[in-house]
């Protein structure tokens, strides 16, 4: 059994310190938040992200992040995508020796137009960086941890130490594969947050299955070119990171960016909708660097470009996912053939 | 404007007879049950089928084969599969002329093996069949018959009959796209189904959407080697008729085949659920017809395989779903690169 720092008290850092304690693991649970910090080591229960579930005892809660880091090999790091580069850089002002990092947020750097593995590589020196892990696929933490069966892919470019971090999360409720196509896994996991933005709008609006059927096909269409464009091996969109989180994400009530989407289909305005819900949605600073990424590469992205209207410049909703399901082509190979070719 | 019948009074004829009646079309609706036709012709609601939607002045219900296909060049064959063959055979008795049958069906024949627009071309002579045109994809009856934005592809081995049939059909909120690839078109909206069972299934047991998207995933990854196996285009699978309609199948409570699995994972037993819903439910047919082609072309399809245990030789929803999450192989490309390369 191993000592496991995980960085970030949020859903996602809680539910994998929940499935790491469930293996046997220390889980070493790290939060800026002092006060949420005395409260989970005292009421056994993460309030915030997830209440009703008690937290296993292997689990304890750091406010200090040097003391959770002491002599150990693994760090699971569970931030928002804006602030990975505020926690890499803490983080080395404390290592003594090289450790992994597990990385599992989901998101693109706008302006840099940098994946998540990257940003991690430029802040922290290869003396203190044994390898970088990718966590991804279709997982809502809430199911987590309940112990729902999950199936989600590990990549990295070193392979070897991904199949370690495999077997450490591994376990009969939450299945873990590999994958070492880290492009494309991180960038189907960034990227459908922007599709899951378009699908609540038009759930919102009282659309229906069909047109966010519609909607998700051609978003699957969308991040398979500009991941393919970045050197992803296309089959990748088809598996977990890819088509998988995509639907989970487009479909479920817990998809916080679904739910931005809903309430702005609804007429709500998105200053409003992200400070009802506290917690980031990644999906609004993607759909940003996404747009950029379009523009560098040449690539085109239809969903990204309006909900970029959208969100930013004021659009009517409406008028967006009216005019998505009406500039199709009348081809559809025309449409799906970029996928492999452009 | 032309005059229309459509075969089957189910929710889905029923349904595109109201697309073909909003453009303007006269569309002759045709049902074996006179019962039926009169109610329709006077209440102007189907009710069995779609309660409290409206018919078109422009439908007209008929129980008479002859009299309702009478000179006319098109015929939208929307009856059950297990009834192509009786409907077609009727329907050559009656022609005097060639015609361009539109069929709209989802699945496959057990024992021969055959798809829908095979058992047309064996039944009806040459000298009566103008074309045959598959309509498919992500298309709830109940949805379309609110105008709720939808897109369809069309699909025929005669792709300039296909254009003609895409133009009687579309309107801003029906969309229909062309694909020359009609192996792939049928095979994906027949095989879909079974995937909906799965899922259903998963439901039943409150596995939650983390385990419902692996099985879409997975159940995509079947489809697809199966399809490419019978000369279909990979790309028709990242397309409407393809991940199109599995995620609208699996993810709405409008869908018989989700609804069915639903039941079963919940302890109903098949022959209870199948009385119940009055309705065809494609998926259960479908399941024996899957699981001989993938043991006569040698092609893995571990879904439809345990999913035919459960339906047919009572195995346990429960082992069934847990044995499909724990035996994928622990390298995700190695599930994945089959699709392309098997």
């Amino acid at each position: 059994m191993e000592k496991i720092a995980v960085l970030g008290a949020g859903s996602w850092g809680t539910a994998l310190s929940i499935v790491l304690a469930d293996n046997g693991h220390e889980v070493r649970l790290w939060s800026y938040n002092q006060d949420q910090v005395k409260r989970m080591n005292e009421t056994r229960i993460n309030e915030t992200y997830l209440p009703n579930i008690e937290l296993p005892e292997q689990i304890t809660a750091y406010s200090d992040l040097q003391v959770s880091t002491e002599g150990l090999d693994t760090i699971v790091l569970a931030v928002p995508t804006k602030a990975i580069r505020e926690v890499v850089r803490k983080l080395k002002g404390v290592l003594t020796k090289k450790v992994t990092i597990v990385h599992v947020a989901k998101g693109i750097e706008p302006e840099t137009l940098k994946r998540i593995s990257e940003m991690i590589e430029e802040e922290m020196p290869e003396s203190l960086l044994h390898a970088i892990v990718v966590l991804s696929g279709p997982s809502h933490a809430e199911e987590v941890s309940l112990r729902h069966p999950t199936t989600v892919v590990v990549t990295s470019k070193n392979m070897k130490e991904a199949e370690r971090i495999q077997d450490l999360f591994m376990n009969p409720n939450f299945r873990v594969y590999t994958n070492p196509d880290i492009v494309g896994v991180e960038i189907g996991g960034a990227l459908k947050n922007i599709i899951a933005l378009a699908a609540g709008i038009s759930d919102g609006l009282g659309y229906g299955d069909n047109a966010k059927a519609a909607l998700i096909t051609r978003g699957l269409a969308e991040i398979a070119r500009l991941g393919t464009k970045l050197g992803a091996n296309p089959l990748t969109f088809s598996g977990l990171a890819g088509i998988g989180d995509l639907i989970v994400t487009c479909t479920s009530v817990h998809s916080r960016n679904w739910r931005t989407g809903n309430m702005l289909g609804k007429g709500e305005k998105l200053e409003d909708i992200l400070q009802k819900l506290g917690q980031a949605v990644e999906g609004v600073r993607t759909t940003k660097a996404a747009r950029q990424m379009a523009e560098k590469y040449k690539v085109k992205m239809p969903i990204t470009m309006i909900l970029y209207e959208v969100l930013f410049e004021d659009l009517n909703p409406k008028v967006a996912v009216d005019e998505l399901m009406t500039r199709m082509k009348t081809s559809e190979m025309d449409d799906l053939v970029n996928i492999l070719t452009e």
